[in-house]
């Protein structure tokens, strides 16, 4: 079926959204024009001012268009604990647990075969957080992938010369998976079962 | 978790999405601002066009931002047959069928209890394109629901004056089911078994 150009062009781009296959950008496409224009054009203004406004938190490097993020921001938390991930998504995964210390958020993890080092996703950046603090302890939750493990391994090889307890969230979650698909139960488990970690 | 305004707003607009709850919506905020921010403004750009400038077909009444949407312009689609449905996702679902006749589409059904009469649903248009044209039949394709039935046979009503063939959709498909919500067979089922309309 042929649809009008900028039907057509609505359709395409919906189809960058996680999860949106040709099927389901049509639906979305027709229903808006038919039953919610105004939230249409919302949505359209909403889009454009997070993609140009929003940047990365200065402290944990979340995504955030002001200075310090929510939760950096916060000063109920416990400044005793960081919680370093592999993205924003896994910051929104570990808060569902009810994890309420601190966060660094890395650009991924160490992937030497695409050229990306510890420069690349933030390694010296999350040592300067580091120093800067006063943790008593740092709990690794980046994926349960080979390249999440590798990453913890070298981040906790960096930390061993200091005093700060350095951990490793449990062996709960299923191993090759993504961290932010895991469900908050299994998730809060590993969390509750992380252990010092062995080099 | 709290996200920053301007990623909770993108969060809220996303949520007007059909099928798109809020945790749906926060992964496809954070996952384009993550990795696809120029995907992100066309998305943007792509909704505003098309809320903004996206009429009504004036020959059909489907939704295009043209004077005759791709169907009414094409010439090789046949003249004879004429299917009338209920909303621009209807055309649609029966377009999946190979159907290659014309289209009219009603702005819903019937619903005197919400105060939708013919006027408010486009019956005076139906008629005076059923005028205008050299229709053989006009197969009503409304939905297989109470109010569908009854536009239906409104509509039978009005033409049994006339020479035209009028026909029903077979109930192949489901009763109580929306039409847009029906797979390609069944309704290809349908539109093949049609009969003429009973009154
Ligand atoms: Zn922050
Ligand atoms: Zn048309």
């Amino acid at each position: 079926m042929s649809f009008s150009p900028l039907i057509r062009q609505l359709i395409d781009a919906l189809r960058i959204l996680p999860g949106v296959g040709q099927k389901t950008a049509q639906r979305m496409a027709l229903q808006m024009l038919e039953r919610d224009r105004s939230g249409g054009l919302r949505l359209a203004q909403a889009l454009t001012a997070a993609m140009e406004g929003v940047g990365h938190c200065k402290q944990c490097r979340t995504l955030s268009e002001e200075e310090l993020c929510p939760q950096c921001a916060d000063p109920r938390r416990d400044d005793s604990l960081l919680c370093v991930v592999e993205g924003p998504l896994d910051v929104f995964a570990v808060e569902q647990t009810g994890y309420r210390g601190r966060f660094f958020v890395l650009k991924g993890h160490l992937s030497p075969l695409d050229g990306l080092g510890p420069e690349a996703i933030g390694i010296p950046e999350l040592m300067a957080r580091i120093e800067a603090g006063q943790f008593a302890e740092v709990i690794l939750a980046t994926n349960p992938t080979v390249e999440g493990e590798a990453t913890a391994h070298y981040i906790a090889q960096l930390l061993a010369p200091r005093t700060i307890i350095v951990s490793r969230i449990a062996h709960g979650v299923p191993l090759g998976g993504e961290l932010e698909l895991v469900d908050g139960g299994t998730l809060a488990h590993a969390l509750a079962g992380r252990r010092p970690i062995g080099l």
